[in-house]
């Protein structure tokens, strides 16, 4: 594959070079880099791959299909190893993966990304070296009473550039969005990740529930993309360890919240009309993750690996002219809940 | 309908009210506006509506089905009227629509809009009044030898504002997206406005056709959403009545341009693979109509009616990952044309 696509003429922008298809994912896709930061950088990568393959492998385990794998690295630096189960038997479609990337972002990105404006302090020279590994997932389901799921977490840090120090933080979170409303398995969800949260600190979860909702609004609808779950972005307020510990359990509860509601629903008897809702939602869903979701945007601008980049789109979606539920109707219900965000625990 | 869609937040920003459902579309959208620029904003909006009407005339008698009507005021002046036809015997989902717009635009805005940075001139406090008047018109067929056509023709003007003169111009254009390669087809489409705009300007096609070819790429993907036509922007190089006759004779042809095409390829058979193929071709259209289509990326964030802005996107569409067309394929001819524009008279 490698060469055949022609390269977009953005692509060196971020300072990221060219992705190389390889074989196999090596063991660290960190190849070599500095452990100046006691060595969050290795751990945040291990942890990511193993949560990566935990949660492959029980969705493999559900489904009976297999994820394809690509791994890719770069000749910076850094790499990524994406995975995708294309028309399995209970997802349409579900991606899941890990990426590392080094590059440098220009100043207002940065300025952006770490509010780095206050206190008089000016910035240095040129662009400003950063560092990324997250990991990323979304998984949509075949039948219209099977939730759609997205997480995604992250670690980021930036060099030391003019006055301002090195910087580090946390970002992630895990949503669903169904395209009907089952408030059992909305309090399944949503209470497992307040069980975790509240297990760190009581005070995440109201908040990053709120984040959640705000976040994930399609702003020229006035609704968001689905029902939400926990956001988090920019999170540095504490010992890093602790926040890495957080981002371990979020990751690793993935499974338990999410796969229980498709193992439930996966054989529901259905209409076409019912489908065709879902097919509706995954327009919204489109339309979300095009305009507003910072990583796709973000990832469209810099040209990184357009297929990881867009493996989140659903594998088919639909957009009706004026379409509007009947008042009384569990569609109406769902749109209701994604226009005025609710409490489900 | 009106009042049960939350208004989003960002909808004033625009300086534009509230849009509101009539019954039937007024005689005139304009509603008393002044005619200081000797009568081009009634002109325009006259020739704009008898081309809506005999498109959509066309299109029915083709077609079969017809077109719904929602005609649409606002408060502060202005409205439209749009037209659907969806799930046709021959378009799964055809729009037509014309519009008249008044509002204020930040100031970035004008100066980006018309190149107001020059000669030391400064502009004057606060939003600048504009006037913008358009047809606009997306039709995807079912069969996959049958391309999609889009076209769009506007008048623009603002006010004066600080040093800077009273402002107009004229943008459009007319392009195909064929998921199949018609040689035949796609030298009478370019063809047909080959000689429309020779009868204007010689220099006019070459311009208007690379312009096409520039304005309609994927740029995360290196790739046009489809083989072009012809378009322009910012348009006041002559007498506006000269651009003016050029518009009115674009519009004139998009019947003889485009019908053919589909009338030719309408009952064409086709395999399950073809159709798949057609809908990677439409995920590729959202894609750009989200990320990158001026009208539509404006009309989102200035929450103008949102059924009408993306009445443009198809009923149905595909996001396969890594999908490659195999060498030597129809299929990869079609991406190859995407990625390296052709001439086709």
């Amino acid at each position: 594959r490698p060469g055949r696509v022609p390269r977009p003429a953005m692509a060196n922008e971020a300072g990221i070079s060219q992705e190389v298809v390889v074989e196999s994912a090596p063991a660290s896709l960190l190849r070599g880099l500095g452990d100046s930061d006691g060595g969050m950088k290795a751990k945040f990568e291990k942890m990511i791959r193993s949560g990566q393959d935990e949660i492959c492998a029980a969705v493999e385990a559900l489904d009976g299909a297999k994820f394809r794998e690509d791994s890719w690295t770069r000749e910076g630096g850094g790499g990524g190893i994406s995975r995708v189960l294309q028309d399995g038997n209970v997802w349409e479609k579900a991606g899941c993966s890990v990426s590392v990337v080094y590059g440098t972002m220009p100043p207002e990105a940065y300025r952006v990304a770490t509010g780095a404006t206050d206190n008089g302090k000016s910035g240095g020279e040129g662009r400003v070296p950063f560092f990324a590994a997250g990991i990323s997932s979304v998984m949509h389901p075949r039948n219209p009473f099977a939730p759609t799921m997205h997480f995604n977490y992250r670690y980021f840090e930036t060099e030391p550039w003019g006055d301002f120090p090195a910087q580090w933080w946390f970002g992630g979170g895990t949503d669903i969005t169904p395209s009907y409303i089952d408030a059992e398995d909305l309090a399944h969800f949503h209470g497992t990740y307040k069980r975790v949260c509240d297990a760190h600190d009581p005070e995440f979860h109201p908040r990053f529930k709120k984040w959640c909702d705000e976040y994930f609004e399609i702003k020229h609808r006035g609704e968001r993309r689905g029902l939400g779950g926990i956001f988090f972005d920019d999170l540095n307020d504490r010992d890093p360890e602790l926040l890495f510990d957080f981002a371990k359990d979020c990751v690793a509860h993935v499974v338990p919240a999410y796969l229980p509601l498709v193992e439930k629903h996966k054989g529901d008897a259905f209409t076409e009309a019912q489908k065709e809702w879902q097919q509706l939602r995954r327009g919204r869903y489109v339309e979300f993750n095009l305009v507003y979701d910072r990583g796709t945007t973000f990832g469209l601008k810099t040209a990184g690996r357009i297929e990881s980049i867009l493996m989140s789109l659903p594998l088919t979606a639909r957009w009706e002219y004026c379409n509007e539920p009947e008042a009384g109707s569990p569609e109406a219900d769902l749109l209701d809940a994604c226009r005025n965000p609710r409490e489900w625990v």
